[in-house]
């Protein structure tokens, strides 16, 4: 992904790039590999830094924990203030944090920056979330601009915050990514079971929702995975792929972050974790006795059925975005960030895994409401679940009642119904908390905290 | 908290109990009220050590964090090698490892022990979960089984593991405790809306449910909390509670653990999450106008839906406890810890929030087998879920209909179909991760790694 990044920034007009990698035959076959890029190999950081015009930009491309930190302490020896260090990689955004106040102590400007879109998007234009001082970005800004995917017309790219809060949005991103990538696995398999079709048979049906209010990457390429037949054995390749998923961690970073700042994100949270259970295959082969329904009966009505999936999967989808927003903006008011949340929407249009056109509806919601209390409430989102709510309550009952598994689906139609409540069983759960830990309670009617003396008279106290 | 332990100690033959609080006056105000209990005041750190046979025992009962991190500081000063610190607050277990290996470093132990019972088991007696040192289990045994509550003749105490064991389990206790409460919530919540009942009908409900296999604490005080009548307005005490959870913080930390350690606890993490969502009042309020179905009609018959809601409540409460299980037998596995599932079940059997009758058919299920893979594939858990599992089918799908959210009940059976499928669509994500990352897939019928040359020839590549 570095040497891609390289290819991107040397391809781009007053771009000149030098090159340091821990093996000096891998810097070597680089410049060899791509003469066009003009490459200037360094073989030490302080060749590195000679090599560069001040203000300096090095992006800092290795492995997140040690070798980061030990990259940054090398380049702040042959750096000088002024200078800016990029962080590319996927670090956790508290240690960004950490990173930032520490580089800058020294003058030196450090800036973390979330870059997603795999290889393939940082040589052809990735999205860009970097963090870091409004110093830093004044110089940085046109080079980032320079190789960021562009969306109608605008780089995919924005100062998203001081700091760490780059690599925040960049964790909430991959967070989002996980919960829409269980949603379009848990559709592609009520389909499969509900229908009997075939993978290809599915992936039609992606490929035609692709070209509605779904369109998105990673439809797209569902289409193309389900239909790829394994050349092997000839069965479709889906069914001869291992049926664990594995996670990276940013998932979990996501949710970990999101209890910290008290944000029910329940999408994300089993999307993880329905990755953590596909992977136990130990626990799997002791519950494989456990009982389901009699049978799985097809559905009656394939195409309608098809289509409320279509709608479960776009009303879950607006859940999960709409909870990763809200992770952002606790996060930017916990850290003290001021991050546009439409700028956010816009920037992950193109380069990166989660890009679609949905993302300019959300920035069009911040546009109209910037301090809107949560994305799902704007409009026109609100307009897509009141439009979608039924279909997604028969796909949720249809999983139920025959035994598939549809942990997102059924977690964010509960997260709506609970918003939407009038009133929550959570007056049970403050009462039975007062009665064994004398925690209190709030009352409708009047301000204060309030006790009951349970083990006593029952009368209550006013605290 | 501090002072019912004090008492409870003083109480038991042998034990003599020295005290020492920040504030003299509430040392003085505790001996002049309890002259039964002969404390021996202290003024000072040294007194309270001069006033101690040694192996000197001091039990720490402050806020969690720096007051900790003080007092104990301050014990060290006057403590000598072989002397216990025992830190009986609600620490976040990695604390408690530092801490403990901080500590050992002066020769004196440490040990953090989970203390379950609120205010009142303290007094009559707790569960009680220590971690620390071989060592200090041999002085510290015989005083903590003197004062831990009794179940069944046995006390509720028993050495955890070393270290920070005793604070792990407790969190997860807690983190238990989360869904038990939310599942019990959801529980009413659909009762009430589903037939009509008032909250002192369902009281007899409770009190029915708390004779057969769901008797336990909880059960028992839902029961008093919804027979309640407020004496202010007449209407049942949980109509004016507002119906706004709060939160200590140890359900998420249980699932940021889990998340850690990779082990799926979706019931905790809805039910954690339910707490979040019901006290955001402003997002709320803006949700309130999103549509349901169009009316929530009673159940035709009633004694059959309760029945239902019974049989779920129980299939969801096994799901709870077997992800609380599975999350220790990961965090003794990692952090190695010799943990003990089934004396686990046993010391929560009386003293703590969530005691149960049922905790007793965990310890014969570990008994049994002491590898169970997961705790719901248990002979005797497997066959209540079996018989359970239709009508829980019915609860969630009923749920789902009427509108009421339901997200712990909904999430725990998604997590019963997902864990007894015999294919997952986790295929299709690794489908989608080797797509646009290269992440590569294992195959089904062949070891090894594999990758699609996806943006190539498509050509598989054995890596």
């Amino acid at each position: 992904m570095g040497a891609n990044l390289a290819r991107n920034l040397a391809s781009r007009e007053g771009n000149t790039v030098a090159i340091l990698n821990r093996s000096p035959q891998r810097t070597e076959a680089l410049v060899a590999e791509h003469p066009e890029a003009g490459f200037v190999p360094a073989v030490d950081y302080a060749g590195f830094a000679a090599a560069l015009r001040r203000p300096r930009t090095a992006i800092v491309m290795v492995q997140a924990g040690a070798a980061t930190d030990a990259t940054i302490d090398a380049l702040v020896e042959v750096f000088e203030p002024g200078d800016i260090i990029v962080d590319g990689g996927n670090a956790y955004f508290p240690d960004t944090i950490r990173r930032e106040r520490a580089v800058r102590a020294t003058g030196i400007n450090f800036v973390g920056a979330g870059i997603s879109g795999g290889e393939e998007g940082a040589l052809r234009g990735p999205s860009i979330m970097p963090g870091g001082s409004d110093e830093a970005w004044r110089t940085l800004g046109p080079i980032l601009r320079s190789i960021a995917a562009v969306a109608e017309g605008e780089p995919c790219v924005t100062h998203v915050g001081h700091d760490g809060a780059g690599h925040f949005v960049k964790m909430v991103h991959n967070g989002i990514e996980y919960a829409d990538m269980q949603l379009i696995a848990e559709a592609y398999d009520l389909i499969r079971r509900g229908t009997g079709r075939s993978p290809a048979e599915i992936a039609d049906v992606f490929a035609e929702w692709n070209r509605g209010e779904l369109e998105s990457y990673l439809i797209e390429i569902t289409a193309e995975v389900l239909r790829q037949t394994d050349a092997a054995t000839g069965v479709p390749l889906v069914d001869v792929i291992l049926d664990q998923a594995g996670a990276k961690g940013t998932g979990a970073w996501t949710v970990q972050t999101a209890l910290a700042l008290g944000v029910p994100v329940s999408g994300i949270a089993e999307a993880t974790f329905a990755r953590s259970l596909s992977s136990r295959p130990e626990q799997r082969a002791a519950a494989a006795s456990l009982p389901g329904p009699e049978a799985t009966p097809l559905a009656a009505d394939e195409a309608a059925f098809i289509e409320d999936v279509r709608q479960a999967l776009y009303a879950s989808k607006i859940v999960a975005y709409s909870q990763g927003f809200d992770e952002i903006r606790a996060g930017a008011a916990e850290h003290g960030w001021s991050i546009d949340l439409g700028a956010i929407a816009k920037i992950w249009r193109a380069g990166c895994i989660i890009r679609a056109q949905f993302l300019n509806r959300i920035a069009e919601a911040y546009a109209g409401e910037p301090g809107l209390p949560l994305l799902m409430t704007a409009p026109y989102f609100a307009e897509a679940l009141a439009r979608g709510q039924e279909a997604w309550r028969r796909v949720v009952v249809r999983a139920t009642e025959s035994g598939i598994p549809a942990p997102a689906f059924a977690s964010s139609l509960a997260y709506y119904d609970g918003l939407r409540a009038e009133r929550l069983p959570a007056a049970l759960i403050q009462g039975q908390r007062d009665f064994f830990g004398a925690h209190s309670y709030r009352r409708v009617d009047r301000p204060g905290a309030f006790h009951t003396q349970w083990s006593g008279d029952r009368s209550e106290t006013a605290l």
